[in-house]
């Protein structure tokens, strides 16, 4: 390593500058935890592509003096809480994601208008299992998972370069003694052109950051000299596609923010700024009829024109309804619910109604042994005569907890190995009780549902009351106490100073 | 309008959602505030171009009735202070800026790498001048200037859409009763290949932004399997050009957040980064050699490589010195000083040594009138008998106090009309009493230079003392409460939970 050499001669410069030298540790040879991973094929080649390698490096079979590997696919609620649980004295966990952290999702709607800051709701892994990060056979891959050798009991992933110098994503393969596969679900566009292309989704941090920061930009832009009248509408009318909770709390997140921060901070356009939400059929459906009523009435009075109506194509600066009406946008946010990703459809193994993985009551993928699928990627098989579950945090949250249980019953009863717990007893099935559903309207207002099912029977909940229930059940919810902090400081802030406008 | 008339159809089809509509404020016609700075020129055509209009869009000359208008390029310290400074009950304010902030520059570093967080040293102009978010007469303008036309007192400027749907940049004028010109300086280069592709400045939010998701991304990235340990050194390499202050303080807080934070959260490949500062000369030229030599031997002692080197080329993933070594890196930082920008270059005025904005002793730009220049784009003409005083947020801070001063009283006095304080007397001039420098070196040292100038004697702290009055001093000098808040409670956070890892 010629620039190795190279830097050792030239620290000797530091006697020019200093006396007290002390040898850095920074050129110890590596140790055999660095070396671990590296199949020794790997580990001879190496620098092509600029030190990238093809298929061949990667985790190999854990051995007899080495913990038995679970391998979790997928950084969201089912695969964190279930890294949270899992019992590292008995495991290594090794977690493959295109993120290294995971979103508070409920709260994400709130990042767009600054009511709280990006980080508040992004919890990174480490933080969530530390082990990943100091156990010497555990890690985080920033990568994708692009297929699974069920027979082998491996999978096989690309790593997410980004345009670190020339680096070329490059395939590697893990080998796993359990798979959790917790891959999450898809945004739907339901085949719809142009939506990928001029739409934003609000599922990840960097999602949030892009609306926050195409807002900001239009209502600047408006106030510049020489934007025709009917050019400033446009900029800044912001659609919404979708009136699910996520859709109703984002209009209600930015109706606030226009009454109480453009009025003062841009005063010039106040007048032009308007929000739409658009739905086929009905906002919040999932919702009690009476809560229904009562969201609509609040997103009217905060000036949220509902519209009903079915998109038929989206355009760089106008969309297109069924019915031939163009309604132009200067920001457009799409959230119309999630199906399986390509990475499930692609998987062999049979599917749920819906087509996400299908699983038994133990959250195992029958056909494959050691295979266990959480969250909006898997669903009950019909055999076992259970509905699929909706696609929530709080139903994933729970099957991630059920899980690791399981898997540390398993490990510690000495089935923790590829192979090893086929004929073992698995105890209690997973059962899920549904808690209640909840929106925020804006404006301290809230709806909570917590009836157990559309069709039962129940109390629900609105108003500020509820909207004091919807935030504190959040705020404890908020993984890490760092995060809560911050949660709590924000929201404090948000009050007395108003939302920060910075375009940063 | 079309999709107006449609949408106010469509509003009817609230009806089946709630009785309780109420027509909503969204659609008033625009008041005369909106149209006051559309030239009727501007008013008749429109839509071109998405809307945006050619030149003659913009802000006529002030009449009777109105205030007479200051026009501010830039919104760095100079622009910020004087806009702070200036009395809107005189002058209506108009900022042209390509950031709708100002960049607290003395804590960016600090952002890097988490110990502060983004947001909390990006002040928003609004909040420093709010005149110019709610006075009918003021503005912020998101666009560069990129013409004086100093006979008839107007500038020409260029919006920045910055991709907002199909949108062109278009060209607008406005008329100035008196122009400040703080648009700042350029990072230097020295016509070195490469720099500008592959280097990150650190000079702006989002250059500390791309620093830090460039440094967690190569801390990801070295623990993937694959990486050969060659291409792990390269990517964990922290390359800092530039031993001025900004180097000095990046490289000891990369090495802070090394030594406390990467060491536990990325302890597979905490052995292998390392940081290198290469400085052509001596780093902190401009500190007492006391200090200069305790600087270096904490950056040593924290693991900081010192090289002594000129930089000839810049390629990917290399830099060449002019000794023919190559140095590997996986970030490279480069912060070697500022020079004059082309704006700048181009400005038809005399120019001071160095090629800056030529000022007198009021800060006037001599040849023409009602011109004024602050911050790093100006400097004393030799004709004055001063020195050009450094590019310091110091020197900007206190010229933009100054300015305001000098605005306002003439204002009072009735000379903020274009040409009528031209024989009017301007009181004391502008004499700037240095009150010294300050670096950090990170881990709780800092070193505080407070003589006058270079030859001068005079006190030098270091060590954790100067690092207490270092954070304080800056901890104050934050603009807004709320800044000051957040990085207190920033500062308090990373103390208690460390610095956060999430690459959102």
């Amino acid at each position: 390593m010629p620039w190795f050499r190279t830097l050792i001669q030239r620290t000797t410069i530091l006697t020019q500058y200093s006396k007290s030298q002390k040898s850095t540790p920074i050129f110890t040879p590596p140790s055999l935890t660095q070396l671990l991973h590296f199949s020794t094929q790997a580990a001879e080649s190496g620098g092509s592509g600029g030190g990238a390698l093809t298929v061949t490096a990667g985790l190999g079979r854990t051995k007899g003096d080495e913990k038995p590997r679970v391998v979790v696919l997928g950084s969201g609620w089912a695969g964190c809480r279930l890294m949270k649980g899992i019992d590292t004295k008995v495991y290594d966990v090794v977690c493959v994601s295109p993120r290294n952290h995971m979103v508070f999702t409920p709260l994400l709607a709130s990042t767009c208008v600054g009511t709280l800051e990006f980080r508040s709701v992004a919890e990174p892994i480490g933080r969530i299992q530390p082990a990943i990060s100091s156990e010497p056979g555990s890690y985080f891959f920033l990568a994708d998972c692009h297929g699974v050798d069920f027979e082998n009991h491996v999978v096989t992933c690309k790593s997410l370069p980004d345009g670190a110098g020339n680096l070329e994503p490059w395939d590697f393969n893990i080998s796993y003694d359990k798979l959790v596969i917790a891959a999450g679900a898809e945004a739907l566009t339901f085949g719809i052109k142009g939506v990928k292309e001029h739409a934003i989704f609000l599922r990840e941090v960097h999602h949030a950051q892009e609306i926050r920061r195409k807002l900001l930009l239009n209502l600047m832009l408006s106030d510049v000299p020489g934007v025709s009248e009917e050019e400033k509408r446009r900029l800044l009318h912001c659609v919404v596609v979708g009136g699910g909770p996520t859709g109703v709390e984002f209009s209600g997140e930015l109706s606030d923010f226009i009454m109480n921060d453009v009025r003062q901070r841009y005063s010039h356009v106040k007048d032009y700024i308007h929000v739409t939400l658009i739905e086929a059929k009905e906002i919040l459906s999932s919702f009690d009829d009476g809560l229904r009523h009562y969201a609509v009435k609040q997103l009217v009075k905060s000036g949220v024109h509902l519209v009903r109506g079915v998109v038929k194509d989206v355009q760089p600066e106008k969309i297109v309804l069924s019915d031939g009406t163009d309604v132009p946008y200067g920001l457009l946010v799409w959230s119309t619910g999630v199906g399986p990703s390509g990475f499930v459809n692609n998987l062999d193994v049979p599917k749920s109604p819906g087509g996400r993985i299908g699983i038994d009551q133990y959250l195992r993928v029958p056909s494959v042994p050691d295979v266990f699928a959480v969250g909006d990627c898997s669903g009950f098989l019909e055999t076992t005569g259970k509905d699929v579950l909706p696609a929530l945090a709080q139903v994933a949250e729970r099957q991630g907890k059920y899980l690791a249980e399981l898997l540390n019953k398993l490990g510690h009863a000495g089935g923790g190995r590829a192979n090893s717990a086929n004929n073992m007893d698995l105890g209690k099935s997973f059962v899920y009780k549904h808690l209640g559903s909840m929106a925020t309207v804006g404006r301290y207002k809230a709806l909570v549902d917590i009836r157990e099912s559309k069709s039962a029977k129940g109390v629900s909940l609105k108003g500020f009351v509820s909207w004091f229930i919807w935030r504190s059940a959040y705020l404890t919810r908020v993984l890490s106490w760092r995060n809560r902090f911050y949660v709590a400081i924000n929201w404090l802030t948000t009050l007395v100073f108003g939302r920060d406008i910075t375009r940063i």
